[in-house]
């Protein structure tokens, strides 16, 4: 069964896509990329590493992340916009692929849908939407991260991953905006290597 | 890292068991019994299928399974008495191991913690609880667990199984009722066999 994962070449999707491969998932990792900046690379070389064959969707053409930026700008905070774009790109995605999953957490506050957007975004699209992260908390991915994954942690300002955030902030900073004034400072982290080849049940 | 999994020897549990033994977990596979029945013996059996350590844990001189099933009969209807079952084992099983883990799906009413209920019993007893079907719904549990598993399903009134309503129905009857008065009849699943030994990634 084949199934897109949302992937931003960064540790929670990453440890998504390990979970559905080791369920025997064919996994195509995919990557959402706006036109802003050429982002979408990080992922590509995270995927080389990981062994996993990638996607990049370019959706330049629609109004998303224009209106992203305008929820934040209005709200002075990211979440919402997040939210709104996240939610977005999962109604685009389920014109593709009958099998969609993310990297979504317990812990995380957003992006995140309720379970009755779960179901409604099943229902309507007829996919299955997956987000194997969301039965663990903070401390066990963080643990299940450092055990699969060679990661290099920086400051969000610093390193570069294909993200919503990445975009965001730069379509901020072309408007002449401080993207630091609506994301707050946090370390941001990428996979560079797996610590355990066998971390794929490959058989 | 070991994580006990409480096991009834059906499919929910037995898929929780393969994602955490594919993520590198030492899985110990652990089923309650309260002494009403040997019910356990069936997830034993399941258990040898799967390969994986087994362990019972008998819990027949607490009242957890006779308040239960007052919970039950006061309500006329089970939900309520297997949710405060489930939560009291949670509380007890805190005790002996650090990372536990049960086969709760997205889609299920009960058992169910909710976000601030986990996040008190893991900060309470400094444990880690992880409910890995909780980001699937129904549709995929059902797709995984034809993949992987053979099963055998009969109604809940004649196939035997390890799980808590079990040994609550025979208590029941014990009492004189009916368990049917309680529990609706519904279609039961215990896992026979593995469908593909690649199931486990066992490198």
């Amino acid at each position: 069964m084949k199934a897109c994962v949302l992937f931003s070449g960064g540790k929670d999707s990453s440890l998504c896509a390990i979970i559905l491969k080791n369920l025997g998932y064919d996994v195509e990792l995919v990557t959402i990329n706006f036109g802003v900046l050429d982002s979408y690379k990080y992922a590509q070389e995270t995927a080389k590493i990981l062994n996993l064959p990638h996607k990049v969707i370019c959706l330049k053409d629609t109004p998303l992340l224009n209106n992203c930026k305008n929820i934040i700008l209005k709200d002075g905070f990211p979440s919402n916009g997040i939210q709104y774009l996240h939610k977005q790109v999962l109604e685009i995605l389920s014109d593709s692929y009958s099998v969609i999953a993310d990297g979504v957490r317990r812990d995380d506050r957003v992006p995140k849908l309720t379970h009755g957007e779960v179901q409604s975004l099943e229902m309507r699209k007829n996919i299955e939407y997956l987000s194997p992260l969301m039965g663990f908390g903070h401390k066990t991915i963080k643990r299940l991260i450092n055990e699969h994954f060679i990661i290099s942690e920086k400051e969000s300002e610093d390193l570069l991953k294909s993200d919503y955030e990445t975009e965001i902030r730069e379509l901020l900073k072309m408007e002449g905006k401080n993207p630091l004034d609506y994301f707050p400072k946090h370390i941001q982290s990428r996979v560079m290597g797996l610590k355990n080849p066998s971390s794929f049940n490959t058989k």
